[in-house]
């Protein structure tokens, strides 16, 4: 099946990069004006202007008119909590209401309350949950997601969430990446004992999800209320060893957890880093490891304390943007709000807010040479926006817009 | 025409309200569990139990399921700039790189970049635009807003604008309160004579808009940068003789602006309030003015002083939450991310957030006893939420959700 997208008004390619993309690179969007994208079999065949490709379209090709818009590539949101029943919605009015994290945990809410809420639920009921929120999250533009297991904390549900992700992923038409996050929080039937469930998520659950197939990456979460910089080293060797992909959820909340123990490791990301120092930001330049910014979560928290991105664009880091989709620190399923967010609360330009979303998260999933941008042989995901400037993206702030989706080269319909 | 909803989870009702809430009143939002409403020619002929209603169905009419969700009375935007010219996108992005109010100026950024793009549109140019923000508006549930003009500040473009939201207000299906902002700020051909464009203000359009029937509702900003409370008490002196109701753009950026000059002028609304006094809120409390939150603006300049919305809740104030949508300080056109806002930003629980959203706004614009609540004798302007308690449209922020959404009975489609 061949196909064409002409009068494209603004072709935003993010093409070009080997690679993920620094400094100034971050704010270069390779755009088109009067542009064309030829795709076949869902793939990208050429994108260019439109007088270069319009020769090449066959008489047989369906043809569709973006009517002077603005076309981008499908958003990578390269950090997920997607699976989970229930929501915490009780807990939000309680936190604006003044209680504390503490008095929340203890009145039975908090992650704790998403475990066991997951740990009841069906694998059927949990699709269900994931499938909706995966279509929110297309509607906003997402064609890539990374997914997280962690609201199990034992055996049976965490691995129940990695085949939701699978069937899900298996589903389409999203692409989901299946990470392992066991090591999210210590459950309760451990709290006297944590370090026996570290042993059990080393020894047992890891070579199991390893040899099943069931993630591509293991994730910790590095933290004062979670596990230590020895206990996610344990963890995270271990996945490595069984030849998992690596990311942390490090120093959200204080410095000295996590990110070093990432570049030390070769992590793919260091997630979160609010409270990351300058000296933390050189090494994980050194060891090549992409910092995940997810400001959702320091927005939905009522927190000032945002990651330092003009820091880290300036230490020379491919920086990443996602959603932390989560019922509790981040009920936030849109990439077009963290564009906004980046902007008005971190300083990123639109430009490189976009790159952060695109091209930059695609390699953070090891994806860069598949998906992220819209270049000859890569996936035809796309969005036709309602816009003619990919900048209003940014600036059209929770704007009900509804870009036209495609992914591999279908439109989808929700 | 009758029709039935039937197999209401949740009905938001927000009934019972003869004058606009304060106090505890704001979070009793009047919920009917397993709920049904009765409407007849696009008014509501009964809200209540599903088992109480049953019987009264007629078998001729038509029956929507509800699938056990929420369902609330459609928002009311009670402070809009709906009408404007092209967008300010590229300001947008010039701020964030650290530009200034007054370097964006100097450069023919600001207001008055808009001003001369809206003089220079047709009228029928405008009417588009403001549709597209208008079916933002709708997509995200708002039935009721108020619109002013204030991009064009001479004669032509002024009425021009008032002829555009009256069209749109005929047009349907939103209704459209008309409020003219001929004092927005002084346009530039009066630079050097400011006293003439108020004098122009008073003396020729109030009488015009008045006689025309353009307008219910006169504005001004007054500001440091705009019209100072003498001017302000002038125009809207002249207003109120020409039986125009009154709102002000007050205290936004430093206090002793216009707030006392609206309790002074029993103006309906004092809109921004961001840094009024305790003093103030006293006297807007005596005069029976209701404070117009817009906590979008102060989101979208990356600001951090919210006014005092909770001060403003115990001092007994009817407060209204409103998007302040405009392509300067505020591009968001999404209500549902006000009640985000307010309750991340500015700590008025989810149920507060909604009756300012709702009933309240209708108040504001003399509307409460019409649209705002889902009672017998109102207009059938409601939603029917993806959610099953309507605290989730806060929290899950930005969440591209989409409400069926109904006005006067007719479900509208976009």
């Amino acid at each position: 099946m061949i196909f064409a997208v002409v009068n494209i008004g603004q072709l935003v390619t993010v093409g070009g990069s080997p690679r993920p993309r620094v400094g100034k690179e971050l704010g270069d969007l390779k755009i088109i004006d009067d542009a064309a994208l030829l795709i076949e079999d869902g793939r990208i065949v050429e994108a260019g202007a439109h007088k270069q490709i319009k020769p090449k379209i066959p008489a047989r090709a369906e043809v569709i008119d973006a009517q002077g818009r603005c076309v981008t590539p499908g958003f990578v949101d390269a950090h997920t909590h997607l699976v989970f029943a229930g929501n915490r919605a009780a807990e939000f009015e309680q936190r604006i209401a003044g209680a504390t994290y503490q008095e929340i945990a203890a009145a039975g809410g908090g992650i704790l309350k998403t475990v066991s809420l997951t740990r009841a639920a069906t694998e059927d009921e949990l699709l269900v949950a994931a499938r909706r929120h995966r279509d929110w999250m297309l509607r906003g533009g997402t064609t890539t997601l990374e997914a997280k297991s962690g609201y199990g904390l034992n055996r049976e549900t965490e691995l129940k969430m990695l085949r939701v992700i699978k069937r899900l992923n298996k589903e389409g038409p999203a692409r989901i990446v299946s990470t392992l996050l066991a090591a999210h929080t210590v459950p309760p039937e451990y709290n006297e004992r944590r370090s026996d469930y570290v042993r059990f998520v080393e020894q047992e659950l890891i070579p199991e999800v390893a040899a099943e197939g069931l993630a591509e990456y293991c994730d910790a979460f590095c933290d004062d209320h979670a596990f230590t910089v020895d206990e996610t080293r344990t963890v995270l060797s271990a996945a490595k060893q069984h030849g998992l992909k690596l990311r942390i959820h490090a120093e959200q909340f204080r410095s000295g957890t996590g990110a070093d123990l990432a570049a030390e490791l070769g992590a793919a990301t260091a997630d979160h880093l609010e409270t990351v120092t300058e000296e933390t930001l050189e090494h994980l330049r050194a060891a090549g490891v992409q910092p995940v910014l997810l400001p959702g979560s320091v927005f939905a928290l009522s927190r000032r304390q945002y990651p330092p991105a003009r820091k880290m664009v300036e230490a020379g880091l491919a920086i990443v943007l996602a959603t932390d989709f989560n019922p509790g620190s981040s009920p936030v399923p849109s990439m077009p709000f963290m564009l906004s967010l980046a902007c008005v609360e971190m300083r990123l330009s639109p430009a490189e807010a976009l790159t952060a979303a695109t091209i930059n998260a695609a390699y953070s999933l090891a994806l860069g040479d598949q998906v992220g941008s819209l270049e000859a042989g890569k996936r035809a995901d796309f969005l036709i926006h309602e816009f003619t400037d990919y900048r209003e993206l940014a600036y059209f702030i929770a704007a009900p817009a509804r870009p036209r989706v495609f992914v591999a080269g279908r439109e989808v319909t929700l």
